[in-house]
């Protein structure tokens, strides 16, 4: 028999067949909530510091007041092993919106308990995607302006994904005023001469914590990174383009809307990359199936 | 014994306090979904089809299959009845989501049933604000590029509201790229020389039903309608503004940030508007609480 899978809500491990929230919560009336996945690489969450850190902020942006983060660690840990996702790769996804109001657009007066919802699934590594690199397409960037809060209005995220998936790609790059921003779900990097080139931070994009790692993997093996706009008209002038992200961690991007990237293999630094990364998470495993012979 | 309200939720008459959606609900996950607001005046619901059709737009627009359009007209009266408020200013809420699935970004494959939840509520008339106007604040529209799809993803709306409603304004109007586009939950319309100018119907702005109201009017008694968005440089050249929305119907103006609009009340052409906004709307009522008397 399958159990039901436990979730995390308002304080409780509940069966997910009885979590139910009330459409007045404001995360259902007016998308307004945050949240992170954290990747729990065989039980070892990967930079759950900053993923915390970076949820903070995104509570801090939108005024949200929860008093429970310090909780989130053994909470996540909890469901991981609830859920039998301990010899896995697995997530934690953690939502917390501004709780249940009569629907104004006003924030409510007094009062008002976070919703906190939290649940784990497992995450397995994109195999052939890393290994085979994806297509992507290109967009406009419609998305609102303050892209480093993570709030949950994803709905232009949801259309322009859908728009990629449903030409056979694996994301959607944006272009905000001639500008590569990030993707629908994963930041974007891409190579020239050996070195990196990514939008820097700002209200555009996430900052990224899967890029961050990387950006100190470069630091760490000597590779320059130049942290500003890659301008949408020079996509042929990079000699690799990748993107990534907690689920993504790093996938080549070898086809971008018509153009082969390279040779349409993952370029030479990508794969470096991908190696160093891969040393770091799946470091319990380098003899088996994420062994780092194969790349 | 105060009654607990009826809703409807998914094909069901229910008490609000037995309604609950599923955490995995898109609305809830990705503001996956679009809403209407629809006015009844003492039972006659005000510009049914034109809500109707814009839903039916909203809907197109992010590729929701919702079968039951017809099926509202029907649901809206039984909630206002169910409510006993068919005697007073009463509004239904209705909202469409995709539906429950597990989350990704890409629309779930196959049959997914949509999420319909609706609600009646009183809508009493603002008023005082109407008669002595309101003032408002303006900000940067951070929204993002299709405001033309009433969606629930609303968080940039409420942020800005908030900021308003915090500083005792009453809307924010709001300017991208030089230009005012809407406020954060209605139209903006200005008036100079006893000419009417407001933004014209685009990906910027939501197509305002009260607004289209106010511009056959417009025609009806001879004003002319420039649909031209207005310089935010050029706020001090218009003699009278006011807002417009289902439920503000027509709100003067009378401050914008630090500037008095005119004499700081409502003006001359605000006034013969509202008075013949309110011969359609409260045309049941004249000689009561909204005789035209006092405008």
């Amino acid at each position: 028999m399958i159990q039901p899978a436990t979730i995390y809500l308002n304080g409780q491990f509940i069966s997910k067949d009885k979590a139910f929230i009330s459409p007045e919560d404001r995360g259902f009336y007016f998308a307004d909530g945050v949240y992170e996945v954290i990747k729990y690489y065989k039980s070892h969450p990967f930079c759950f510091n900053e993923h915390i850190s970076r949820l903070r902020n995104s509570l801090a942006g939108i005024q949200i007041h929860y008093t429970g983060v310090e909780k989130l660690d053994s909470i996540g840990k909890a469901l991981i092993e609830a859920n039998q996702l301990s010899e896995q790769y697995a997530a934690v996804y953690i939502q917390i919106t501004r709780g249940v109001a009569t629907r104004v657009h006003r924030f409510p007066d007094g009062e008002i308990s976070p919703t906190v919802y939290i649940r784990a699934f497992p995450m397995p590594p994109l195999l052939q995607e890393m290994r085979r690199g994806i297509q992507v397409i290109t967009r406009k960037d419609i998305r609102w302006q303050m892209c480093h809060i993570k709030s949950i209005a994803l709905l232009p995220n949801t259309l322009l994904f859908e728009e990629a998936a449903a030409r056979g790609a694996g994301e959607c790059l944006l272009v905000r005023d001639g500008y590569f921003t990030e993707a629908t779900h994963s930041n974007i990097i891409a190579v020239k001469k050996g070195i990196l080139h990514t939008h820097p931070d700002s209200n555009f994009i996430l900052p990224g914590i899967t890029k961050q790692v990387v950006i100190r993997i470069c630091k760490e093996v000597n590779i320059q990174v130049v942290e500003e706009p890659i301008p949408a008209d020079e996509v042929k002038d990079y000699d690799e383009w990748f993107i990534t992200g907690t689920g993504s961690e790093i996938l080549p991007v070898v086809m971008i809307d018509e153009m082969t990237v390279g040779n349409g293999k993952p370029g030479p630094v990508t794969r470096l990359l991908q190696r160093e990364f891969f040393k770091i998470t799946y470091r319990a495993l380098a003899s088996e199936e994420m062994s780092t012979d194969d790349w």
